[in-house]
């Protein structure tokens, strides 16, 4: 099996689960085609994940496959984008048939849920590494980036903090016992928040999503826009599961600093708060906008603490 | 120095070395935003590079980041679409400051070459290997698939071939002596022929780029279009440089079977040939399309090969 026909056969169906009328021409050629709409704009984002470094290994091929998909949609929902297509670059140290088709399976399933469709990619013999680039639209002008906060605007999370995280001890085996599944479920089956994302366009002044972790992108958030973010840390929701697996402190620091939560972090006016409740969106206010620098945490107990400890940072 | 750092230090210069109108948003939010013309379609490909693979390690990482660049500018070329700007997945075992300041040195190079910004990426820890996602875009309809060769049509190339696949003993280090400077700046410095390309469009009737080496690439053209090609050998265009370097058997290897060339392999029906040439484009017929299926070459010695021996396939 060569690797024309070992892509054929194990992404077909990714490729072609569903139809998407923005996408002239799929797999096959030396290019995939792309028709946004009229007056539309095109993002781009690219992200690698590293086997033994962003995911255990071995781990579940129909999980990873999932993962991969998710964690690089959830730049598309930050940006409040409609999916379009994605391209995958996987490395792999043999062709697997087995493998690979439950790899298949799990990014396809991902692909159908997010609207994405499979347009292309590379197959090469190497360690295991996966790098998907996701594809996406808005109207000129419309998309939500870090950098429009204001004094006085309320900061926001799209959902609670601290399930992956919380995960991980279980993920890399370093715990006995089964993970808890709404835990397990957050690592490995992040949701994109692509139509709070969408919803929030017009309506929020800035927005990401969480990866490095609240606080690390908090200041990301912080550093792009020039402002001061008031964070309360007594406000940042942490599910019932996580409450139950996991001591208060750990807790806390999963919510805080974990990462891999892909949920979404913006500010808006407060007036504009209610419109998105109507709508039936989950979003909790976690701070405010202050003018200044930096991020201040008021920690659980209303303490103040000055250096906010940072994400996970590689190369760090 | 963490990943952020890394990545604003190095390739500020790759990503600002130029301006693209089309890039409405560069690196540093969660995506880019690209604006394509209006009427215009986005084409989009993805190539990996893999150290030890795809390319020697250690090697120079200037000529590195110069030839990644250029492998993935390659399919822009092929559909002839206008180069917009392109993402870059960099895994690297260690944060090197000399190798990163060369490499981005080189990248930045090519990106001015093919004027291609450089928008997004993602740097991880990991066996150093590249994925570039290029992409460009094209007036809808008129972009150059492989599939529309008809009986009847010239085959033609966009140079001489075999210059990369001759310079591979001494960029592997299996020869003694200094590679012959135009082998070793064909393999390291291949310019995508996006000139070529663009005026091909509305003039070819199918492309692509050969990069698995002629005969393997005509099996594609061939198979896509669902025709036969008639390839004769003795057309094939070898350089000076090639057959000055290397024994005449191997030359014909390097230049029918031996990959990494970068040039445009296309059809057009035969009346169209003189507008390119009075263009000023170097074009070579090296064959004819009939109906039916396959490839037959057609060697120097006008004997008939049936089974022409495939191009470099990964995982055979």
């Amino acid at each position: 099996m060569d690797e024309f026909e070992l892509i054929r056969r194990y992404f077909a169906a990714a490729a072609c689960a569903h139809t998407n009328a923005n996408v002239v021409l799929g797999i096959g050629d030396d290019c995939a085609i792309l028709a946004p709409d009229p007056g539309q704009q095109l993002l781009v984002s690219t992200d690698t994940l590293v086997a033994g470094c962003h995911f255990p290994d071995p781990c579940d091929p129909y999980l990873l496959g999932q993962r991969a998909l998710a964690v690089a949609a959830s730049d598309l929902a930050a940006m409040g984008a409609e999916p379009l297509g994605f391209t995958l670059a996987l490395s792999l140290p043999k062709a697997d048939p087995a493998w690979l088709a439950s790899f298949a399976r799990g990014l396809g399933a991902m692909a159908a849920c997010c609207d994405l469709r499979l347009v292309g990619g590379d197959t090469t013999c190497g360690a295991l590494s996966l790098t998907v680039t996701v594809m996406g639209q808005t109207q000129a002008g419309q998309a939500l980036l870090r950098s429009g906060a204001h004094p006085g605007e309320l900061l926001c999370v799209g959902g609670c903090l601290g399930d992956a995280a919380g995960a991980l001890s279980w993920v890399l085996g370093e715990q006995d016992g089964d993970c808890p599944p709404a835990l397990w479920q957050h690592y490995w089956q992040p949701m994109p928040q692509l139509a709070l994302g969408q919803a929030l366009r017009g309506v929020a002044s800035a927005a990401m999503d969480i990866s490095d972790g609240l606080l690390a992108d908090c200041g990301h958030l912080s550093q792009a826009s020039g402002v001061n973010l008031q964070l309360q840390a007594a406000w940042v929701p942490r599910s019932p599961a996580l409450l139950s697996a996991l001591p208060e402190e750990t807790s806390w620091e999963c919510a805080l600093s974990g990462g891999d939560d892909y949920v979404l972090l913006f500010t808006l006016p407060p007036e504009r708060l209610v419109s998105l409740q109507v709508q039936g969106h989950r979003v909790y206010v976690v701070g405010w906008v202050q003018s200044g620098e930096g991020v201040q945490l008021h920690a659980p107990a209303d303490g103040l603490i000055c250096s906010p400890r940072e994400g996970y940072l590689h190369f760090a």
